[in-house]
């Protein structure tokens, strides 16, 4: 039976299937970054070999040949051609088409295998997409940590370090962020010299911040998680319901009555069970469905591309076969 | 009689003044960017030199010896020993003490004669500072545009570029800041082709936007300003009075009823007369000094190290003589 391959190549991962026609996952392999823009196309194309390989040895089927692929990727690649990745590929028995897609709309297709619906990921960034006939139909937000991803694992980070920020000098309420946040820079939070009219604390805090790139201030978005679950400190919950607030609004920007349809939520913000997330799904008015990342979706819409259509058992089967190579 | 030399080092300009013990300002001069984290310590040995020839110049009183000269530098740099400024002047006629002082405090000075009181300073940035005995007892918030300066040039360009992202997309209300901000890109902002469920002209503020070093964003706040007063922008008003409100916040972290005294307002969002800075006054309950620099205080201060100690007469003097020359 013809095999296909679908990738969904992400910032920090890049995850490759082997997929039947009937959707049965044959082969999964994982393997370094995927984004071209953050790193470089010489990068991409060796994550997606060495993906592809891996997928490959697992299925342990020897040489074989691929009748098509999709490579899932950050929305601003789609204009990339796909024939920058083929080379790399056919010597690995890819023989048919490679097309690129959508990486919000992998995440959607994770979650279901209707056309049409709405997608809302948050990890480090944050963006909502309306999908129709299978498509992009809008999109909000999505437009990076200087001018948007508001809620994001960024953003909340961001807050987080501010809200710390703020506290050490007065401006802002006490918060147990502040010891959490200087433990996790390993800067003492002790009373100590008052150097020019400022805590030693402050000035450490101000050297480690800015010797980081902005984007990594995601890393303290846990710190809010757990500042509410821990001791529900007033100024993560603030910080939190905010979030929930502008994801909401991002999410209210794409609605369109002609399009009714499933709501999934993808990203490591919203991608779990969390009270952020109920509060989200409360102000859109219904369930969504979590996901992890968006292989399975890329194995939707490369079975869509080759198949024409992918319906609930094969949509099940991708989920039960992928689950058990990933826990192989 | 005793000639003195004060500094002024900024980071766009460095200003000198030659002022004698009395107060009678010389000559006046000015040079390059003199902040020794953005333009490097041999571009500051240069602005200092050039600012000094050119008030020497304007003195016109031929070969000249200083007795002592004080430099106001970003407070960062008042651990930079003052020997790294010293040989480039001492062929200019330096002999004396070379001593660097705080911005923070020179910008204070230029208001009042006062050794104690407050000021707000918001430019770029945004930092307030209680002054006690002559020298800087606290300050809150200067921890840079990642961080910090709330209510600054900085703060309220971001805001402006973010209410106009999400206007574009429909996340947030529309504005006039929208075609203000669009035009001073030079972004068509007309109808136009979606692309990834896009507007182009949010597409190219994307890559405009990203374009910038992140603190080029201050040059954005006067959009703000121009919104309020051409036609009453809600967006905009919301922005400006959550800077006043930041603002009085930064300042109120520092006030102790044990020292009271003058507040001095300095940079380009409070140097000047706006209902900013009219609604911050409001909430420190009391009227502001407003000044454009530091460089009168920086002469303040150098007199206060050459004579001790500088009266009102010798302030007043200041100050008439220096217009004096800033107008020749």
């Amino acid at each position: 039976m013809q095999q296909i391959v679908a990738f969904d190549a992400g910032g920090t991962s890049t995850r490759a299937v082997i997929v039947d026609r009937t959707g049965a996952c044959l082969g999964y392999g994982t393997a370094g970054g995927g984004n071209p823009v953050s790193s470089g196309i010489p990068a991409v194309r060796t994550a997606l070999r060495t993906a592809l390989q891996r997928a490959a040895q697992q299925h342990g089927a020897g040489a074989t040949n691929y009748s098509s692929a999709v490579i899932a990727m950050a929305g601003s690649s789609a204009q990339t051609p796909a024939e920058t990745f083929t080379a790399g590929l056919s010597d690995l028995g890819l023989r048919g088409d490679l097309v690129i897609e959508s990486d919000l709309l992998a995440i959607f297709s994770s979650g279901t295998y209707h056309d049409r619906g709405y997608a809302l990921v948050a990890g480090t960034g944050a963006i909502a997409a309306r999908i129709s006939s299978g498509r992009l139909d809008a999109v909000a937000d999505g437009m990076g940590w200087l001018l948007g991803d508001a809620g994001s694992g960024f953003w909340i980070g961001h807050q987080v370090v501010r809200a710390v920020s703020a506290a050490l000098d007065g401006r802002g309420p006490q918060t147990s962020l502040c010891a959490a946040l200087l433990a996790a820079l390993g800067i003492d939070p002790g009373p100590s010299a008052i150097f020019q009219g400022r805590a030693a604390a402050a000035h450490q805090l101000i050297d480690a911040v800015y010797a980081l790139v902005p984007v990594e201030l995601s890393r303290f978005a846990p710190l809010a998680f757990d500042a509410v679950a821990d001791s529900a400190d007033a100024v993560a919950q603030d910080i939190l319901a905010r979030a929930a607030s502008a994801l909401s609004a991002t999410l209210a920007a794409v609605a369109a009555s002609a399009v009714t349809g499933p709501l999934v939520f993808g990203g490591s913000i919203l991608g779990r069970d969390s009270a952020l997330g109920t509060a989200v799904e409360a102000a859109a008015g219904g369930n969504a469905i979590r996901v992890a990342d968006g292989v399975a979706g890329a194995a939707v819409l490369a079975l869509r591309h080759a198949a024409g259509v992918v319906d609930a058992a094969m949509f099940a089967r991708i989920h039960e076969t992928l689950a058990g190579l990933r826990n192989a």
